[in-house]
C-alpha cells in the first residue's frame, strides 16, 4: 500500500467525482489521524485539504496523537467549522458519511454549507480502506489475539470451580488487565441455557456441572480488537450436545477451510449453514458466519446470507458458527482469521477440540 | 406522574400531530421499554400501539426485561418491520428521532414506509421525559452517588503513594467492582499539566508530590450513573495553585446555590463563569458548567452559555466548573445534585475542601 490512508482516501474521492470529504465516523477519523478523542473530524480533499477539527477538550491531545493534518480548534459543533472550511477550498460536491451523520447533523452542516455545495453520501469509502490491514495495524490484531489466547489458558488453568457466570467474566476481565490488555468488549460467559442467548449477559447463579458454558472475549492492543469464542464443557455432557458441539466444530472447521482471499463472502457463510442446516440445526444459527475486526469489534467485511463481495487479502474475519437450542443450551466456536492470497491463517491458537473443566 | 412512560410520550406526540413515534436511540428505547440490549426499537402512537421490535439474537432478553409493549422479532435491520407496522397502524404522520437516525437509516425507512406516510424529525420527545426522574431512577442514581462517595474515600485512605496515573484509574475500577458497581466512564486522574486537559488519558508516569491530580469518576448502578471530580493535592501546592483552587471551590458553591427549579440554565451556568472571569480566568473555563446525568453520564438539561430553558424539579445535573493553566495544572469540582423545588440537594458527599493524600 503506498500514500498516507488520507491519500488513498482522497484517490477514491476522485473516481467518485467528490471534491471532499467529512469523516464524522471516530473509528475512522482514528484511523486516518491518530486522533482517540471523542470529538473530531476530518476533512480530505482532492487538492491539499487535510484538516482535522477538535474542540477546546482535545486541541492537546490532539497536538500529540494527530499526524499529516493541519490541526485547527473548532467550537464544540465541529460542523459549522467544517462548513467554513469546505466554502474556503471551493467544494462545490461534498461527500459525507451517510452511516455515521445523523439525520440532525446532516441538516445543520447543509445549512451552515451557505454557498450551495452538495452534500452526496459517500459512506463506507474509510471501511473500504480500513478492510485492508497494514502491518502495523495486523502486529496489533496479533498481540490482541494472542492475548486473548492467554486468558482462555488462564481459564483452563482455573476452571469454573462452582463459580457464577458474573464471577468467571470478572475474573477474565481482571486477568486482562493485570496483563496489560483491556477487553475489547464485556466478556460473555453463559452456561447451559444461557448459551442459548447468543448476546447473554453474565448471570449470579453458580455454572453447574455437566453443562456447555459459552465464552467470548476479546482483548485491545494499541485500539485494535481480537474476538474470540470458545464453549467449554463443565463436566461430562449429554451425547447429544456432544454431537452438536462436533456438528458446528466441523462446520467451523469448513468454513475456515473456504477462507481465502477471492472468496465469496455468501458462500463462505453458505459452507458453515449448509452443513449445520444438513444435520438439521438450521433455525438454531440465526446470526451470520463472521465478520471484519479492527479499530472495531463489528466492522468490514461480512460474512453471511446477505453478504456482497468478496474477501481481499489481509483482511482480518470471525469464522464463528453456532446451534443455539432454546431452553437447553449453545454452541458456537470462532476463530480470528488473516485471509491471505491462499487460505487464511488462524489468529486466536486456543485448542477447538470440546475441553472439560471442572 | 401518572401514567407509564410511554403513555407520557403519546401525550407529547399528540401535542405534536405526530400518529406515531419509531424511538430508535437506544437509551431511549431502555426508558420506555426496559430493554437492555444493543438492536430494538419502539413504536408508540396515540392510539394502542405500543410495539417492541428485536432480532433473534435478543428475543429471550427482551420476554425477561420488556414491560408494557407488543413484543415482535424483527430481521436484524428493524427498520423495515418498523415500516410494515405503522403503514398496519395506518400512521400518516410519523416522529422520528433525528438526533439518533443517521442519514442512511432515514432513507432506508423512507423508502420502506411506501404507503407515503410523512416522516418528521421529533427529536428530544423522550429525552425531555428522561430529564425529570420519577422515584426509582432517583434510587439508583442515589446509589450510584453513593457509591462514588465510597471510591473516593477509599481512594483517600489509599493514597497515590508514588503511584502512576493509570494504576490509581485502575485501582478505582476495580474497587468500584469489588463493590458490586461498574464504572459508568472510564476514570479520569491527571496529576500537574494534565489536569489542564479536561478530557485526559491516565498516564504512565508516577504521580509527583506537590500537584494538583484531578479525578473525575462515576458509578453505574441499575442502569444509571453518578459522575464525580475532586481535585486532590499530592502535598503542598504553591499559592498561586491554591488560590485557583479556592476560585473554583467558591465558584462551584455560587453555582450551586444558583440552581433551582425554575431557574434558567443559562444564568446559572453565568454564575460560576462570571466569577471565574472576574478573577482573570474566564479563559480557563472552556465547557459547560454542568449536564444532565441518569441512563447516560450526559443527557439533558445542560447549564452553558449555550443553554435554553429552565431547570425542573427532580432533574438531575452536575456542577461542575473548571479552571485550566495550560503546561501548568487544572482544578476541577464537580457535584451531582438533585433539583428542588427549592434549591438543591448534594448526592456527591465527599468533601470539597482541598485534600492532601501522600
Amino acid at each position: 500500500m503506498t500514500g498516507s490512508r488520507a491519500d488513498r482516501l482522497a484517490g477514491l474521492l476522485e473516481r467518485r467525482g467528490l471534491h471532499a470529504i467529512v469523516v464524522t465516523n471516530l473509528p475512522n477519523v482514528r484511523y486516518l489521524s491518530g486522533f482517540t478523542g471523542t470529538n473530531g473530524l476530518c476533512l480530505v480533499g482532492g487538492g491539499e485539504l487535510r484538516t482535522f477539527l477538535t474542540d477546546f477538550r482535545y486541541v492537546e491531545r490532539a497536538e500529540r496523537e494527530v499526524k499529516g493534518f493541519d490541526r485547527a480548534r473548532g467550537k464544540q459543533d465541529l460542523l459549522q467549522d467544517a462548513a467554513e472550511r469546505l466554502a474556503a477550498a471551493r467544494a462545490a460536491r461534498v461527500g459525507f458519511e451517510d452511516q455515521a451523520l445523523t439525520v440532525r447533523q446532516h441538516a445543520r452542516l447543509r445549512d451552515a454549507l451557505a454557498n450551495g455545495a452538495e452534500l452526496v453520501p459517500a459512506g463506507d469509502l474509510v471501511e473500504e480502506l480500513r478492510a485492508v490491514k497494514d502491518g502495523g495495524e495486523l502486529a496489533a490484531i496479533r498481540a490482541a489475539a494472542e492475548a486473548v489466547t492467554g486468558i482462555y489458558e488462564h481459564l483452563r488453568d482455573t476452571g469454573f470451580g462452582g463459580r457464577t457466570e458474573r464471577e468467571v467474566a470478572r475474573d477474565l476481565e481482571r486477568e486482562m488487565r493485570l496483563r496489560g490488555t483491556e477487553p475489547s468488549f464485556p466478556p460473555i460467559v453463559a452456561a447451559g441455557p444461557n448459551g442459548a442467548l447468543p448476546h447473554a449477559t453474565p448471570g449470579d447463579d453458580p455454572i453447574p456441572a455437566g453443562a456447555l458454558v459459552v465464552v467470548d472475549m476479546g482483548c485491545m492492543v494499541d485500539g485494535y480488537c481480537s474476538d474470540c469464542t470458545r464453549t467449554l464443557a463443565s463436566g461430562t455432557i449429554s451425547e447429544e450436545a456432544a454431537a452438536v458441539y462436533t456438528l458446528v466444530h466441523d462446520a467451523q472447521a469448513a468454513a475456515r477451510a473456504a477462507v481465502t482471499a477471492g472468496a465469496d463472502c455468501r458462500a463462505v457463510d453458505a459452507v458453515a449453514r449448509d452443513a449445520i442446516a444438513a444435520a438439521g440445526h438450521g433455525d438454531g444459527f440465526g446470526h451470520g458466519l463472521g465478520h471484519g475486526v479492527g479499530l472495531e469489534v463489528h466492522e468490514a467485511p461480512r460474512l453471511s446470507p446477505a453478504a456482497e463481495g468478496e474477501l481481499r487479502g489481509r483482511s482480518v474475519v470471525t469464522v464463528e458458527p453456532g446451534v443455539y437450542v432454546a431452553g437447553a443450551y449453545g454452541v458456537r466456536i470462532e476463530d480470528l482469521v488473516v485471509v491471505e492470497e491462499e487460505g487464511c491463517e488462524v489468529l486466536t491458537g486456543f485448542p477447538k477440540a470440546l475441553l472439560e473443566i471442572a
